[in-house]
């Protein structure tokens, strides 16, 4: 037996990278009618094809908030979610007094917040969920949701969360999602830095890297975020799965977020920095693994300016 | 069958939190007879009585070296090293031509360039060895040896090396492998402090921090460091598996070993600023996760000047 | 003999620790008469007692600027520039094609731009002239103005900003002014950061603070700030001259000025991290010398754990 | 009427850049015969000819220390120091009763206080002197004297100090000097990378390089180091005056300093490593302003990844 919002429809915009996975498993695991946009028609129409009879592809946002009983929104920037929220066609427009929104966008506090009470002026309820994970865990079902905003509708997309996510958690008032996903994001950033530094020491000691990456897979720091970086790293292949430019931008959000709140992040701003070195040097299209590029030196042999300058070198 | 080594008599130096388990690994695994010495006596006469006609507990470091066929040396800090290193009982003096020594302890990679020459100078041989792991590890035979020095010797021992870790990497010339140690270190004492800061974000940000543990471990961020040591740094609980002055001094030797090779380290040299402000609080014998300490600020209620600090919060 | 502006109506508004000096230089160098407004309207009849005859005191900014040939404007925070700029009774209510503005204050880069559309959008002209210097300065005449935006007005204004100031600058469009004065700022907090550092460090070795000042000013890095802060920073008092929050603003401004241009600021991001420590100890309101507070350990004979931290010293 | 001593004979050993002006101020200002020792011959039988009759040119080091009343040493790195004190002809060799050596170069404490041992080992008495000041005030007598050890002698060789210099310091037991000239050097380090990243800051922003050097000049950073390097940064010139390895090797002393007695130098560590990036660049040799090539970016219209990284200005 489905309740009456397990069969009724479900609204989807964003059908990117991650948004397709998520909204794949919705159709798979939940018996909803979905009813989704895309700016790029054409992955909307694909997803319509691909589950016959269960996906109505909308003209505009609004038609698709206004249609829907509750709608799920993912959309990877804040210039995208601005302009697909706005504007006469735009999920706003489409809001009224039975709209539920989840947006599971990575925005600032101060954005979701903004959002919120724009929705909510409309008699609308909204919850906010950014999500920890990438492609792979939304096509595998496997992302953990963080959520703020309306208990009520948490309760009620509970089973859709868990269809697309392994894990959710509520966290109070809107923007206290977006912050603590930008406390993951912080700590991921300056994991990778560290990482990176050590890769670099040990390039700059003649040490084996291959062997560094099995020694530290073997110990206490082994993350699959080192397993899967690493050999990448090593290669200098940088195809983005989370770009340069996104990583250090959430390192900003969580510098900035420590300076309205009198923390200081010290070893996070000194990251920060370092993600900002790469993005003058020119990666930040490249996934922010290319961090390596600013810490290891991997042209000692052949600049002579640096050969010089390991002059000192024992 | 055993091989004339397996059969024969192996030295080993240093029962503490290491030393012990990795001692009852051979004993357990090989078929060695053991001459073995430590400081306090005690724990030596506890082995010897734990594996009956199977350990000798000799006088001095000197008589444990001029019997065994290799011998195991595994102290903790270069004050222990030193002091059994030298002297008229120590090690050095116990060395002749057929001596053969695997030191495992963490020193700098002149230390022991040092020691191997000094032990090369008697015609003997010399393995560094220094691991990746604590206690647990050591107690299961699951550590990870990194080793440089004489390659011969380093296959001698394979098999003893395999009853202690569960993997073993030759680095080359003796330095290689305290400098990888160092570099393994320095990743996770950096990766330490980025986790510590994430905690102290989310307490000022009034999130809650053991869903922060879990949302971690459930990413790309997981490791068993985190895992381990988050819940004891939100009980504030800092009994020292590996003490925090241990931790700093091992991002110190990285900062110097950079220094030395002309390669920059401005998150890890961030990161050892953090550990020394620990120190400087009094955190020298905690554990290393004691850097919560420094970086979650967990008094803001009754704090009047953190409470004034706190006043620009939104 | 005196120009027609010379001899006419010239506004002011704000009458703080900066502007009454400048106001007064204006009235003593200059034939202008002055119409003014200040919040606190006693400091506005005080000034306008002192000058007989010379000074009228508006009821509102509105009433000023549309009164005034130019007007200057000297607010010390964003909040108080935002409060007299907009409104029925502000700045922008009074702007009618022949107004003037010049903007002293320091905000950000985006805030100046903003505000001069706003003004240009009524046909009026605009100049951004953040000053270099504090209270002495603004009543001695010596400060230093950086000056972008209406080129034709800098000109006009030239004799004013000569009574007021030793030196001016013009730098280009609305904005740049800003962008100078950040940097400027940020220079200046990351050298106190340093001193302060060196003070730490001298403190902690047991070093006469006293002669470390005189030191430092006999040689390369002699500098008015050192010779003015150092010994309040010896005796701990930190009336604030420029409050603690106002120059980690600043810093915070020049990093995120960092990140729009890609440019990394490692030691500066560093020093904004020790000033938020400050803020995050109380000493928001304080001088910003009493960052201080955060790298001298005062009480090191009496805290049981800065004793205990150092233990290894030599 | 002169002293005995200074009417004595005085031992002068080093004379580069900043010897010879030394020597040459005390031969000018006091009465002293020297006698003179120096790696290159030549500079000392130039000396011994501009003064007729009042310098003997010794073969050894030795020589010197043995016949001098009191002997002043001006070495500029540890090695050079450490190949003149010991050996066969050194100056510990020469050493007795009557010695006293009063020892001006830059050392690390431990150093100096060993040094110390090994004179008054041997009856004899020691003053260390390190110097803030470079070749100019050398030669204008004008350096600054930090001193420590044999108070008596100290106070036998005032006269000679300020012939050199115009200001002396005593601050106790060996080691604290060279401890002061320690914190005076990293407190110029880290000014000069922060006035190097506001160039690099500046840069970036299209400011006018000049007139930030003058805004700076006009206010409270107004430094003689600042006016001297400015102009030469903005030229990229940087012919050494003070070498960046020496600048940087004396922030890593501090930094190490600082690790001793568990004082956190969050702001100097990183400069620190600004200067090590500034060595892999091969910057070893310039001029420690040419920590500039690592803030600013020059050549951001030629370099397409940089201008690639200005993607997301404004």
């Amino acid at each position: 037996m489905t309740s009456t919002i397990d069969a009724g429809v479900c609204g989807f915009i964003g059908l990117g990278l991650m948004g397709m996975g998520m909204a794949k498993n919705l159709l798979k695991k939940r018996q909803h009618h979905l009813i989704i946009w895309n700016r790029d028609t054409g992955k909307a129409r694909d997803l319509a094809t691909a589950f016959p009879g269960r996906v109505t592809v909308a003209n505009t946002p609004k038609e698709v908030v206004s249609t829907a009983q509750v709608t799920f929104s993912m959309l990877s920037t804040l210039e995208a979610s601005a302009a697909v929220f706005e504007g006469p066609d735009g999920v706003l427009a489409g809001t009224g007094p039975s709209t539920a929104i989840v947006d599971c966008a990575t925005l600032t506090p101060e954005r979701m917040a903004e959002m919120a009470t724009q929705v909510e002026e409309k008699g609308a309820i909204f919850l906010e969920a950014p999500v920890s994970g990438s492609k792979g865990p939304a096509e595998q079902g496997t992302l953990i949701f963080m959520c703020a905003g309306d208990k009520a509708l948490y309760e009620r997309v509970a089973e859709d969360l868990d269809a697309m996510g392994k894990a959710r958690y509520f966290l109070g008032a809107v923007g206290a999602a977006s912050r603590m996903k930008i406390v993951v994001n912080m700590t991921m950033g300056g994991m990778l830095a560290c990482f990176s530094e050590g890769l670099g020491l040990a390039k700059a000691a003649d040490l084996p890297l291959e062997d560094l990456l099995e020694i530290l897979d073997g110990g206490a720091c082994a993350c699959p975020m080192f397993k899967l970086k690493g050999p990448h790293m090593l290669r200098r292949s940088y195809d983005a799965a989370f770009p340069l430019k996104h990583a250090q931008k959430d390192m900003r959000f969580a510098v900035e977020l420590g300076d309205k709140l009198a923390q200081p992040l010290p070893v996070s701003a000194a990251a920060n920095e370092v993600y900002k070195r790469a993005r003058q040097q020119g990666h930040e299209d490249d996934d922010f693994s290319a961090v390596a590029e600013v810490t290891v030196h991997h042209d000692k042999q052949v600049n002579g300016g640096a050969a010089n300058g390991k002059a000192g070198r024992a």
